[in-house]
């Protein structure tokens, strides 16, 4: 099930990362850990065994980008490569009403003209530790509140131990296999990371919203970043990057991809699912269908509307897209019912065993109780914290403003994540980060929020009269965004600077405003994180116990967004009784392109005709395993040579939140060789060619 | 199921109608026809008989306003009340930038002051004929399309020959009991219908969209309107209307209402409604909340914007939340699972019984084969042709244009429905109808339909890529609409007298576009006639019959937009452990007041404050059982005076589609001593007021 709570890490309905039965997974099946990746499976397959140090390569020169996204280190003085769509909101940072970037596309001619990135951190996992039997001694005996309680000060305890007080390492407590198994992350944080090369978007989404999570399909959804070091100086890669492979991957080619797929819930129970089903996708759908009516309109209005909007509306437009997979996956009787006899026979196994029994009891229906009572409370836990909250970037911040000033007088273990010495870090990039801020579109996503607020909890509910008062929710927005400083990033760094008492003293409508909800986000998210969040974990890891019981190991944990990897081949899948071949080519973007947005082809592309390969593969798809947040991943063959990189799934995949289906789940990336083409015969950027070695 | 064309009648996912097991009702359940009503229960059950006569006057001083709504006689002289909702269209037709009726209200103080209502008619029931055993013999052992032709043909046939050429009659044959009965219904046609009061926006809807579908509630959703004879005077109605009752109901009232409920579900087989819950419903919502973001968004943009998107802002709204009840109604998974223990009750019954197996077969089979086929086809279908299909009105015209120049071709009883002699008097006063268009809006919603157009069926559908060939949607509904003539009423009518050849010789752009839409539009909706209409038909009709023969008769039809009676008691109800008082106050209407909207009272009304009984009731609740479509209906008490007028059900009324449970569905109505208190203390409308008797 998805909370409030769980999906506040990647935002909601809006999560901005990209999209199968675990024990015994079949075929390609399995977003593996680095720790415990099946080799010898792998060798049993396929002949090729990924060595440690094989792993370790492929680990150290992949990156983590927090904000929802993967990439990876391709030469060896720190160039990134990534996906277009994960670098839209820095694009969009960084343009202006006169030079929209998201648009026409980026080339730092010289190496002075890379740019930084003004919210962007990358993140290299350089090692995990379990970390379990400190974390199960920790919650010994403890039960409801208590048990949450001391779940989360270990949590946070282990986080702050791990990273020894350097802001340069960032460490989290991976929960897997619900709650099974606890292993510290410990990543290598990058805050300097700066812009080389994007291209235009008419290519970096040809097709535009229509053809996303679709194949075929023909999109150069790739942009180049540069990680800099703590002296200024592209960081030093040497040992740890990806080059190109010489040729183009084949049908059949063995290839391992490197990402951090977002969440998944192979292992939720029927009553999580059916949740999911009945109420939290169609709810997070018409929140995402309304947004981006008015989204549409808003960019409708004008040019300078259209590029300020830009960004949101990609992502709004992708989560509803992803959403509506994962609700058609559900949909289908055939998953729910095929989960039920499976948790119908573990739970028979139970009550057959009064070994069993005692040990386990019913963890089933305890999730259910959990799910009952977040049914009751979920309208306003969403509304008002996290799920269907607002989007405005001037909240965010009053909100992390007014949080951060309490959350930080107390003791790092009884802080929520992204306030402990572990997680500012990253919190604080985004609250200071130099971000333009668009009056007329902050206005808009306030008023929606307070009408969506208004609408949900109803005109009479107490918070609703405290926060409108007698102001209709046009006005109210429209007083907030013009009456605030927070667009000043010099006014948020007061704030911060200055504790509890500046914010105590603010006049800032927001910052006030922002007190006022947040008294009962606050109440509300306390709530929800002891009876649903700890119920579920705790009972989810008695299921998972269960299972290991009955069954054995060799199964991988469900999706966290941190670093996994899957293992696939290339190859074509069948679909309404027609055959989809593999790769896509360059001349066929060209012969669909109509000179009409989601169709049109950028003036570059149109000038370099006559010169491009169209033979050229273009977009390639393969069995690997991905979801969302496997955005920009290496593609990489057996030479540990990166062939392309992952930019999304087929509508098929869709449904690998919940299962995998190897006969028509295929991950979809940008072929390398048309990354060179392109950089060669149409943007001749001979400075990233040649560190590219092409 | 809803299919396209099951909800072509009342407008797709936006019916503009407003919102229960029928064999063996329980309690007050029933939408019962007038040549069927159960006099004998209700006297036993409440001391009460209607005589046929009582019957008969409660039909003739009732009305049918085909867009979607209910109304009544309530004076000697034609005069109509109904809801102002009923009326918000004419009341925008009627505005201008400089005049706004629907913020502002109206009166017509001196009779030449009433306005003709340009696209307004209303329907008398004359009278009720049983047609099946001509029916019945038209399709006796005919099969698929040959069964689908001639079930269309017979119905045309009847139609025509009833009403016997006179354009003021309009005869019906309305399916009930999903074919198991055909009757004539014969109509008073009255299509000279004029604006007389309406009160405020701000009164009418107090509590905006946030209160629509709840209770309690505090709206004077009332307006009036007369109706005129063909010589343009007011209608003699000394024989047939209702006189407001000299005292507001009380508790315990046996109150009935005669309305025409728009269209239940209450008989479908467990594969139609899972349908519904999985994809139909789903869809609708979505639809629906883009469109309402562009509508906000879109009336954001200033007052001019929001005065020509209000009546179609209201209309998304409302049917947003009467979607989002009725989904909500079945994924509580109690409705679906008895309706499948009964189902599964009937077919073992037939399995059992050689001869009913013999007699019946298995048509719950033969449905779900249907609705299959309709999943394949279902998109196209709705966006092409109704369902999620465009709201442009100059589209509208084209399209009815286009296809009336075609259709009139053909013979009679081969038509569609809307070009029969029987129903083309009301598709041609909505062709000719002199109301204004918003450019603008036009714009917002041609855009939103080709955007919707591409999504749906792909950038690369033939039918796509004829439509939009190399231009944006934004630029090609820009030229359409500043293209098109259509907005000219003389234009729509030189087309329509012109026929074919007109239509042949037009340059309209917005003609020729239409043209090219409509050439799949007609293949996709013969194809659903017959291959998921006539089957559904068909087989729900034997279903009905498998039922007559287990259970025996004694049970109303599913609603079908037909003149309905339903009796209930004037009663409060409990919700979360808590009870709903049956009624509001007005001077609670003052009392939650906060002068911002949705909680905004007019001026009218805070002048008047001190006048104002405020312990006079305002909005009532009753048992009756009422859907969308029963809007504006009479609440007559036993003296065949009239007590109130609904105007909506509250949120546990919105499952009423599926099934009714007297314990929390409850109609909600205007109190007649509301109207009185504020006719006479606030509005003064002196004329109106002598004419009610007050």
């Amino acid at each position: 099930m998805r909370t409030g709570l769980w999906v506040a890490v990647v935002g909601g309905c809006l999560s901005g990362l990209f999209a199968s039965t675990p024990f015994g997974a079949r075929a390609d099946e399995g977003l593996w850990t680095f720790n415990h990746f099946p080799s010898a499976k792998v060798q049993e397959t396929y002949g090729f065994e990924p060595t440690a140090q094989w792993l370790d390569h492929l680990r150290l020169a992949s990156l983590r980008l927090p904000r929802g996204c993967s990439a990876a280190f391709v030469s060896p003085t720190g160039l990134v490569q990534t996906n277009h769509h994960c670098t839209r909101d820095c694009l969009q940072q960084l343009s202006s009403p006169t030079n929209n970037l998201v648009q026409d596309g980026f080339y730092a001619a010289k190496p002075e003209d890379e740019v930084k990135c003004p919210d962007v951190e990358a993140n290299q996992l350089v090692g995990i530790t379990d970390v379990t039997p400190q974390v199960r001694e920790a919650v010994a005996g403890r039960e409801g509140q208590d048990y949450g309680r001391a779940l989360r000060e270990v949590l946070a305890k282990l986080q702050r131990d791990r990273a020894g007080g350097d802001e340069a390492i960032r460490c989290d407590v991976v929960e897997l296999y619900r709650g099974s198994v606890y292993d510290v992350y410990k990543y290598r944080r990058y805050q300097d990371v700066r812009l080389v090369f994007s291209p235009e978007e008419d290519i970096a989404f040809f097709g535009g919203d229509p053809d996303n999570f679709e194949f075929p399909r023909y999109d150069l959804d790739v942009a180049f970043l540069r990680v800099y070091d703590e002296h200024g100086a592209p960081l030093n890669t040497q040992a740890n990057y990806f080059a190109y492979a010489p040729r183009d991957a084949q049908e059949g080619d063995l290839v391992f991809t490197s990402g951090n797929p977002g969440t998944t819930e192979r292992l939720d129970t029927v009553a999580e699912l059916e949740y999911d089903r009945d109420v939290v996708l169609p709810e997070c759908l018409v929140y995402l269908a309304e947004l981006r009516g008015l989204l549409l309109q808003f960019s409708a209005e004008g040019a300078e509307h259209a590029r300020v909007a830009f960004a949101k509306l990609f992502a709004v437009e992708n989560a509803y897209k992803a959403r509506l997979g994962q609700f058609r996956a559900l949909v289908n009787p055939g998953l729910i019912d095929s989960r039920r006899r499976a948790e119908n026979e573990l739970r028979a196994k139970v009550a057959a065993d009064p070994q069993f029994q005692q040990r386990f009891g019913d963890p089933w229906a305890a999730i259910a109780q959990a799910v009952s009572h977040y049914r009751a409370v979920a309208d306003r836990m969403e509304v008002v914290e996290e799920g269907r909250g607002p989007q405005s970037d001037l909240f965010a911040y009053a909100r992390l403003l007014v949080r951060a000033a309490e959350q930080r007088q107390l003791p790092d273990i009884r802080r929520f994540q992204e306030f402990t010495e572990a997680g500012f870090p990253f919190t604080r990039q985004r609250l200071l980060a130099n971000a333009p801020i668009s009056n007329d579109l902050e206005k808009l996503l306030l008023r929606a929020w307070l009408v969506q607020l208004r609408r949900v909890l109803g005109p009479d509910d107490p918070l609703v009269r405290d926060v409108l008062g007698a102001q209709t929710a046009e006005k109210m927005a429209s007083d907030l965004v013009d009456g605030t400083r927070l667009a000043d990033p010099n006014e948020r760094k007061r704030l911060l600077m200055g504790g509890i008492e500046a914010i105590k003293n603010s006049h800032d409508p927001l910052i006030r405003f922002a007190q006022e909800v947040d008294k009962q986000a606050l109440a509300i998210r306390r709530d929800v994180e002891v009876n649903v969040e700890a119920v579920e974990r705790r009972n989810a890891g008695v299921i998972a116990q269960v299972v290991f019981a009955a069954k054995g190991t060799g199964a991988y944990p469900d999706a966290t967004f941190s670093p996994r990897v899957s293992y696939g081949t290339v190859k074509g899948y069948d679909e309404n009784g027609r055959h989809v071949r593999y790769y896509t080519t360059m001349g066929e973007a060209y012969g669909r392109a109509t000179g009409a947005e989601p169709l049109a082809l950028p003036r570059s592309w149109l000038r370099a005709r006559s010169d491009v390969d169209f033979s050229r593969k273009l977009n390639i798809v393969s069995t690997n395993d991905i979801v969302r947040g496997n955005s920009g991943s290496p593609v990489v063959n057996t030479d540990g040579q990166v062939v392309g990189m992952i930019f999304d799934g087929n509508s098929q995949s869709l449904g690998g939140d919940f299962g995998f289906d190897d006969n028509s789940n295929r991950a979809v990336w940008v072929s390398v060789g048309a990354v060179k083409e392109a950089l060669t015969k149409i943007y001749g950027t001979t400075r990233l060619n040649r560190e590219l070695g092409i």
